[in-house]
């Protein structure tokens, strides 16, 4: 890559396969299609639209819905393509070159690879031992650090962890360091502390119609903040960059978010049966509050999985991450992993 | 907006007003839907439509309906959001903090911000007086600034111009500088140079679904280039902006081009009709190859348009342009402008 500037040069093209046979639980996504009265209701406003027109590049009626939906101003909502271009566009809004960022880890890769695109410094900081959040280990690397950005992902991915609205305040005003709250996961939690995001000067929530909303397809995200924090990331974010059709689907899914609750606590209960099953059966499996879980395995059982067409995302150090299938799926997973109960 | 950067402080929010009735002719949108061949098919595809699963981030399909249009390999196509996206990808994947870019000026104004948010030093290089592409005036500043990029839009928004491939070559063949080749309105031109895209190591070609493909609702632009370039914006680039929905559409569109022939045609021929009555009514008007015409008339007359619900977009120093638009809002456009015609 003779034309990639050298501070890119740890920067590599990121490809991975197309899985689009068998059971898919490696990427997080919902077993199920969204309500069939969203999809519906999208074909129909197929019959009046306008393929030849740019979309709003305000996104009006979808910030509109989202402002509606957690009683904020639609001054104070921004989406995207993903909550993953609103955070790589706030990285590299707020970062200078050699700022420093806080992240836990382990959790969502693509933090890094933001921090690197901003020429930024990267610092992990870790969880307890049994990958619970570790406020402590946090408070005190701000001390040690004086970062300029905090990511944090709750409930973490891939560990399923959750912070405590508690723990999160405390994370926030201990500083004047910019803390971003990925909360991808937190349709699948027991509380919900995106009314935290018009607080503070320094939060910025981010959320996403990939998860819970079973939206991957349209990549949409959207960020909650004041005024002024949804201001910086238009300010450097590409107009235009929601499609037309995205738009539309988002808005009739956050309108219609109730008909979701059914699939949401289905795959809430399935996650906790899961993880009772697979505690009992001897593997160190993480207590989780996502549509996942995270657990050791090996090589082993992995490829069996894989012969099954069973397909579930490795990490290293014989860690795995299960997405929660539908109950069917699950039951098809367990056929395979239960093979290697230790008890 | 205390948290955006310093070295970002020039940078804005950009919002334009959605204008959602009236003749809208402001933005080189088509006047026409795509055909309807290629949206029934779209819908069609709906009923087996995944929507709870991410896109293929190597957009594979669309790639190859990409590379087989135009005689290449696919390794050599990437997508994105728009040609937008790529282009700005590839400013700040090639560009070092105070890098220079070369850009004819007037042109595209993102291609200023692109230079803006990767930090480089945006360098004008004037027209001939009439507006045409001066070569000599390119191959004279790449000498003296030694550019690390030149940008080149042709037919170039919002003049018109077009570039010989002949000049093209020559701008190519006299630097290392890695050349950007816009050809976002090339299918409303005579001849077209894509081809040259895969013959040199230093040129990336940029073409777009939302002019003559006439889909700028669902944001698809894609690149052809030397693999290692490819390789550099991919590396860069967000995986999975492209949605689902956008590389259907999109894939059908491009393997049914020859359906869009005649409504291009139709638009080449109103521009021409267009162009010589604004000519003979005493406008200053400037020879186009593109979708829109470039031209020079006054608020009296824009004001008189906005009245009768046309709008048009409006550049400094009393130039404007208009976007060619289906043959009855052309004769209403004419209605308005013809009423202060000189002769």
């Amino acid at each position: 890559m003779k034309y990639l500037k050298t501070s890119f040069n740890k920067m590599e093209p990121y490809f991975s396969k197309n899985i689009d046979e068998g059971i898919i639980l490696n990427a997080n996504e919902s077993p199920f299609n969204p309500p069939i009265e969203v999809i519906n209701s999208f074909k129909e406003s197929l019959e009046q639209f306008a393929f030849n027109r740019y979309p709003d590049m305000q996104c009006e009626m979808l910030c509109e819905a989202i402002a509606k939906h957690f009683n904020v101003l639609k001054e104070q909502v921004t989406c995207g393509v993903g909550s993953d271009e609103l955070l790589e566009v706030t990285f590299r809004a707020a970062l200078e070159v050699n700022d420093k960022v806080l992240s836990f880890s382990p959790s969502f890769s693509m933090y890094r690879v933001f921090a690197d695109l901003a020429l930024a410094k990267f610092i992990e900081v870790k969880f307890n031992d049994d990958l619970t959040f570790c406020c402590d280990n946090m408070l005190k690397a701000i001390k040690k650090e004086n970062p300029k950005l905090i990511m944090i992902c709750s409930p973490n991915n891939p560990t399923g962890a959750f912070l405590s609205e508690q723990d999160i305040i405390k994370i926030v005003e201990c500083s004047n360091a910019l803390v971003l709250l990925d909360l991808a996961y937190i349709d699948f939690a027991d509380e919900d502390y995106t009314y935290l995001a018009t607080q503070y000067d320094n939060l910025i929530v981010y959320r996403t119609f990939s998860k819970a909303l079973a939206l991957p397809s349209i990549r949409v995200g959207y960020a909650i903040s004041k005024k002024t924090n949804i201001d910086m990331i238009n300010a450097v974010k590409a107009p235009y960059s929601v499609t037309g059709l995205s738009l539309i689907l988002a808005t009739k899914a956050i309108e219609n978010y109730n008909l979701y609750e059914n699939n949401i606590n289905i795959i809430k209960n399935e996650r906790d049966k899961l993880y009772t099953i697979l505690k009992e059966g001897g593997f160190l499996v993480y207590p989780s509050k996502a549509n996942f879980l995270y657990l050791k395995l090996n090589d082993q059982i992995y490829n069996d999985l894989v012969e099954n067409k069973i397909y579930i995302r490795k990490f290293k150090n014989d860690f795995y991450r299960i997405t929660i299938g539908s109950v069917i799926e699950n039951i098809e997973l367990l056929k395979v992993v239960m093979k290697y109960a230790k008890k």
